[in-house]
């Protein structure tokens, strides 16, 4: 009987399989890009002296949030829609564009809700291959039809953490036709150190038809209270508003991610703490002669020539989760959240122990 | 340009006016049927002691919860979802079970989010009339056609606080067709006092095609935090899950949620502190020839034979937020929140200064 009650995009919808958590206080997890120095401690004090209103609906439209965003962007308030985490803003992108039977181009061996969203309004999605495990942005351009509506980028690439930089995207958005929507996940942007790295605000303030998405889950140490915002001109903007629930995103978050954004010292040390770590694990990874590819964000891909099903069991036996990328479509390959100098060490060890 | 780019359907998506925040510490705030205790003390203390997790993913499928509700409710984990508030919920509902140009059957006068996702999944809202400000079920019945996919009933209805009760549903259901599925949003169900309210429990249990919807934002006091859940059969519930983003609930809703159950004697207080504020106001309302509805729920209709929307900016002048109910479709009457004795004393002496 639900067979006929349900729609029949719905059997198609990719299953996201999350990182493990820990059940043991020993064990690390490096499994969810999550930041291992913990929250903003200005967030997590804003959280504090916001307790007496959680009783109180949260602001409908984060205005707070949107213009301490906007000012620091040279935007405004109606360039910026707030999410209940950066991949509801993918749905609302979906939900305001996408008409049943337009095409979406999507990567392979990339984040799978934009595949989620664009089945969810009974799109159509075309998945272009990764060129030596990035983004093949050429590809795209040569796959874009009249019946394309998005186009989903992410950069960094989760889960390899290749980047393009801002020739290549101002080459291929010359190539992308009126009518058409790119929308570019940031959500490990804060990471990079390239210097040739996009500058997509500009796009936004040249007036393109690009949705940029950030997140506060990664750097700003917030994954647990769902919080991300977009941004783009306000006539894509204010649509992006309209298909929102609301009260989507909660007050503490609203609160926290303001307070975040202040907390500069934590921000820096937590950069820190990932150039860091990164150094190390290159080292290490090197020394242990396995493939891995150098990353613009907080974790690192590595080939380890044996199903990544399994190194996930065995190190998890060990104490230590990270995330096979089978599910990404990468069945040898494991992505590691570059941690803390000691869960590093732990997870290098435990590496070697297993392989 | 971007009205060649939005969907059809999304301009016509309804609006929703959230009440009105306060600005000012001695204004009090009537509008939202918060609760006016604030929020579940445990609930708080719960939400202090998880703030280390704020990092960290929340469980994706919000398990704990889950087990709490179904071992009180005689149900199964594989009988819940948990949504960001209980408006999440009707969303997923749209998302796995509404084709478009089928058709959705809703009350006039009644919450506008059942006529929000409904559009969003390009369905057809058919509105059906209140009979003397309560559901009409004999004609919802009526106007079933086979192209009716989802009806959605409020019970009790926000903002009448009317309620249809036990026998009246099943008989109804009775002539509903298979294939069809009947949503019952209980986010008030919590405050009534009825013998013969709705066993909806009972119909989940006999395996009937029903979804019945709970919020933690009324009675246990968690409206910013955003967490609310859906009761299903197994074949249903597992669609509702499938099209709901991984990590949709928050970690510190998860928590709090969980602990507000245990909070027996808050949810008494509550409820006391409710039927209390709900017989002062009667009698007050009666004294000053005033209409209202008897309510289930923590609220009260009154018809104030004014522009409500004048008599919204007049109460707020001096410090009362009530919510003019011109947006529900009924342009004379408020609707206000049931509060503390003081809140509902200095809500009457303003009315009358108002009035």
């Amino acid at each position: 009987m639900p067979k006929k009650l349900v729609k029949k995009n719905i059997e198609k919808l990719p299953a996201y399989l999350p990182g493990e958590n820990p059940r043991h206080p020993r064990v690390i997890k490096l499994a969810s890009n999550e930041n291992p120095l913990g929250a903003s401690p200005k967030a997590l004090k804003a959280i504090r002296e916001t307790l007496h209103l959680t009783c109180v609906y949260p602001d409908q439209s984060s205005h707070a949030l949107k213009e301490s965003l906007a000012s620091r962007f040279g935007l405004t308030p109606q360039n910026l829609v707030v999410g209940n985490g950066s991949d509801e803003l993918m749905q609302f992108i979906a939900a305001a564009f996408l008409n049943a039977g337009e095409e979406v181009l999507i990567s392979e061996n990339t984040f799978s809700t934009y595949e989620f969203v664009t089945r969810l309004f009974d799109g159509v999605p075309k998945f272009i291959p990764l060129k030596n495990f990035a983004y093949d942005l050429e590809a795209f351009s040569e796959a874009i039809t009249p019946k394309t509506k998005l186009i989903f980028l992410c950069n960094p690439n989760n889960p390899t953490g290749t980047y393009f930089d801002d020739a290549s995207l101002k080459k291929f958005l010359a190539k992308v036709p009126k009518g058409v929507i790119v929308v570019i996940d940031e959500a490990y942007s804060n990471y990079n150190d390239a210097s040739d790295f996009p500058r997509s605000l500009d796009l936004v303030k040249e007036g393109k038809d690009v949705i940029i998405l950030r997140t506060f889950s990664k750097l700003f140490g917030l994954a647990g209270l769902r919080i991300g915002y977009g941004i783009s001109k306000p006539e894509i903007n204010r649509y992006l508003n309209m298909v929102k629930l609301p009260f989507n995103v909660n007050r503490l978050a609203q609160t926290a991610a303001l307070a975040a954004l202040e907390d500069a010292s934590f921000l820096k040390k937590s950069l820190q703490v990932n150039n860091e770590g990164k150094k190390y694990l290159y080292q290490e990874l090197k020394d242990l002669g396995l493939d891995f590819i150098p990353s613009q964000a907080n974790f690192i891909c590595i080939n380890i020539k044996k199903k990544a099903d399994l190194v996930f069991i065995e190190m998890m036996r060990d104490g230590v989760i990270i995330r096979p990328l089978t599910s990404y479509g990468l069945p040898n390959a494991i992505r590691v959240t570059v941690g803390t100098k000691e869960q590093n060490k732990k997870f290098i060890a435990t590496l070697k122990a297993v392989l």
